[in-house]
């Protein structure tokens, strides 16, 4: 089953690779890596999870604030290797949850985006993974995440 | 045009590269990707731009930081590619921002580094981003850049 | 002397590599780049320094964190590459500090781990750094790392 099959097994549709918010770009590979920008929980166009983890979300909130940055991430590395088949590996997801005074769920909620790269790619998405509390996030986004991965040369290469 | 010969358009003089605050290194090499350490803005030797954006300083002076993080990055990576036209890429521009309580404006002040690997590298200069709030930064410092970059094995690599 | 021979020289029983905290693996490795995950101050399975510099803990006390985070790191290396003599740089080292109100000693708590990876590695030890400071850290951290290594070949392999 190729990575675009278990998203629809999942009821995801892949949206457009979201647009960098600034003087920058969405995704870059060089060599067999492709890193993303940080990337937001944006949902057709508009900030779906706004706020801090522990004052204005819950955790529950917090983890599908995760998920959907995981989505549009996946969507960047589509943008990049053109099939997700491509993706050798999921080698490092940077988990970064605004947060307010003392809060301590950064792990479960960074688990909406590791179980989905789990699901979607399997033992390719076995990633390593950081996990901090920010004050203040640009455009007070509940979640940012950067991803890194390897890509392959081919659709059957298997790594 | 080369870099170098932008830089000297722009009025941009490259300081010698800013030495290390402690036990490390300010950049180094692995394969073909070239990091940096944290950059901190440094000019002449004194920390140019001290304090928090939204509390000790306006955003037009964020800008002027990151901007000087960025010089201060260029003269890295100049010492470790020996000519700036074998950087076939900025890769990757880490962003992070000391602020106060509620500030939203990393994106715009971030841009004085982006605007300007722009403006010098041109389309070898397009980038991801990260970008994020930090309540409190080494040496008061009010931006620190790590930026990566693919570095070319000749003067007229083309990638 | 090999990296190893030289933790022996200094006392330390490196331990066993920590496991991930959730849903992720604590190394990856991509072409002859190591990263590991973020590196928490775990010793025998418990939180050796939790709470935050400048109010819970002294700068002795952080430099210690650190350092426990560098050896839970060459740990992960050495599961990583077998022998740490095959590590032929640290490339980076990303550190984290927990930390409350108007602290500044980010970088004198680090040395912490950057004089490790220094005393150990030798030349090959010389490391990019990037130094930030944390509001609300997982797990009540004091510290936490995220390393990443060139690897070579062989044994013998000089870089």
């Amino acid at each position: 089953m190729t990575p675009e099959q278990r998203l629809a097994e999942l009821g995801i549709a892949l949206p457009a690779a979201p647009p960098a918010v600034a003087a920058y770009v969405p995704w870059v590979q060089t060599g067999n890596l492709v890193m993303t920008s940080g990337q937001l929980p944006w949902r057709d166009g508009a900030m779906a999870y706004a706020g801090k983890l522990g004052v204005d979300l819950r955790d529950d909130e917090g983890y599908q604030a995760a998920r959907l940055c995981a989505i549009n991430a996946i969507a960047q590395l589509k943008a990049a290797a053109g099939e997700l088949s491509r993706i050798r590996r999921i080698v490092r997801v940077e988990g970064y949850v605004h947060c307010g005074p003392g809060y301590r769920g950064h792990p479960q909620v960074l688990n909406g985006a590791s179980d989905l790269f789990n699901d979607v790619f399997g033992e390719r998405g076995r990633h390593t993974r950081l996990a901090l509390g920010i004050h203040e996030m640009p455009l007070d986004a509940a979640i940012e995440l950067s991803v890194w991965a390897e890509v392959g040369d081919g659709a059957n290469d298997q790594g």
